[in-house]
């Protein structure tokens, strides 16, 4: 089951993506948000397609929202692929380092890429988004974890080197700008994703191949993540977990690689679809 | 003006505080959220309240809120006073440091602060909070950030030291505990403050004053920082930013001294009311 949003940024509806046709579920849920999770909607939009309803077709000409409404809150890993710690020039980590993201990053696949007044370092980094779908406290084993996954979506952790790096202490500096958190084309429901610790990933600039991985790679795993965060905070439905990213972002390259204006980013995992962004200048 | 809420949490009404009396204004305002304050709630608050209406009680036994709904993200600056930079071992930054907060972290003024479990290092700061009234991005003066400010309230941002320093990068691991942002007891509009930086803030534990400072011994200003953020993210209405703490956290104490079960932390700032936090375990 592949959940999409569609129309203007801030006032998207919700909808499903069938055989490639994205049909509207505006006239049965309000959006994908907190409320629609933890009153159990993915079952609900389970049993309506059961149903068969004539759905309406969203407008070929519809924007590609996020496909989940924008997040309590993002929380990433970092550094949590050991091919990508060792490009960063950092140590292999021994436990998971989380930062935070705004929420009002989260964008659509397609919306642009804004490069930040002032910046000279704008990368990309492909990474498997996991949406909580049960609230998370203190889980009591990895198990629990897999109960409290929603599902999976394509993310690119789009972040500022210079801001993130250079600028003093703490990374969300480098990763809240406008635009920095392109996900979707849809959320895909945890059942369709039988290992999400076996899936292909790659991301391209301007057709070239720059990142390949997959996340067997990990360092830690999505249900090792979702159970240590638990231990230090709540995560609600709807929150967003981006897992980390594998190597090839532009700081590894030698000489290091940052967008540019009118560059096209594209990526795409496994199962998860394809995303593709121009960069603009914010 | 003052504005509270109150009511179970998670089911805040909007009310106000005058002459210490708590008035609803549930009937008029769904709550001080993003939308109230983008669209001039403030504003309608004071046309209302110059209509000299009546307006019903909160009964004494409601629970004080949280003075403004869960902000879209919670933006901190860290190392702020040069004195806490000096007690918490580390150099005085050159330009600000930004971490991030889980927005679920907000409560309210009386509300217990929760001792994580595993917790060893539980700490406390008392800290000005400024609530953006006006959507900042790249101001082009520190002195358009004057605009952008809805009002000030108290703010305790609790923080767990060894998950924030000890257990691998990024401080958010020890800043995003349930409880651990208890705010108000209520937002004061901008316009009732003459001088963000001249405010005598102190802090208690168990009856014993162990933080005392005035906001005029910050290294970065209110509308510096409300300029500095927009440089690299946008500020949204009733986003929170806190705006860090003067010495005197048990971190700071030789030898350390961190909260435990039953313990009282009572908070207060010139002008901006007082708080009062019981510990419990989470």
């Amino acid at each position: 089951m592949k959940l999409i949003r569609y129309g203007k940024m801030g006032m998207e509806k919700p909808g499903i993506l069938i055989n490639d046709k994205r049909y509207s579920l505006s006239a049965y849920f309000k959006d994908f948000d907190r409320d629609f999770f933890a009153t159990d909607g993915l079952a609900q939009v389970k049993e309506l397609l059961s149903r068969g309803e004539d759905l309406p077709l969203v407008g070929e000409e519809e924007r590609w929202g996020a496909p989940i409404a924008r997040p309590g809150k993002v929380m990433c890993i970092g550094l949590n692929y050991s091919d990508h710690a060792k490009e960063a020039g950092m140590p292999i980590p021994r436990e998971p380092i989380i930062f935070q993201k705004g929420s009002n990053t989260v964008v659509g696949p397609y919306d642009p890429i804004l490069i930040p007044r002032g910046s000279e370092k704008t990368d990309w980094e492909v990474e498997l988004g996991v949406v909580i779908g049960k609230r998370a406290r203190y889980l009591d084993s990895i198990e629990a974890s897999k109960d409290c996954i929603a599902g999976y979506c394509l993310a690119n952790d789009v972040s500022e080197r210079a801001f993130q790096l250079e600028r003093g202490g703490q990374w969300t500096k480098g990763k809240s700008s406008d635009n920095f958190t392109p996900i979707g084309p849809f959320l895909l429901d945890a059942d369709r994703i039988e290992n999400p610790q076996d899936l292909d990933m790659k991301l391209w600039v301007n057709g070239q191949l720059m990142q390949s991985g997959n996340t067997d790679n990990m360092i830690f795993s999505v249900h090792f993540i979702v159970h240590y965060l638990s231990q230090f905070m709540t995560l609600e439905e709807g929150d967003l977990i981006l897992t980390g990213t594998p190597p090839g972002v532009g700081m590894g390259q030698k000489p290091q690689v940052y967008l540019k204006l009118n560059d096209v980013v594209e990526l795409e995992i496994e199962h998860l679809g394809r995303q593709k962004q121009i960069c603009h200048n914010a």
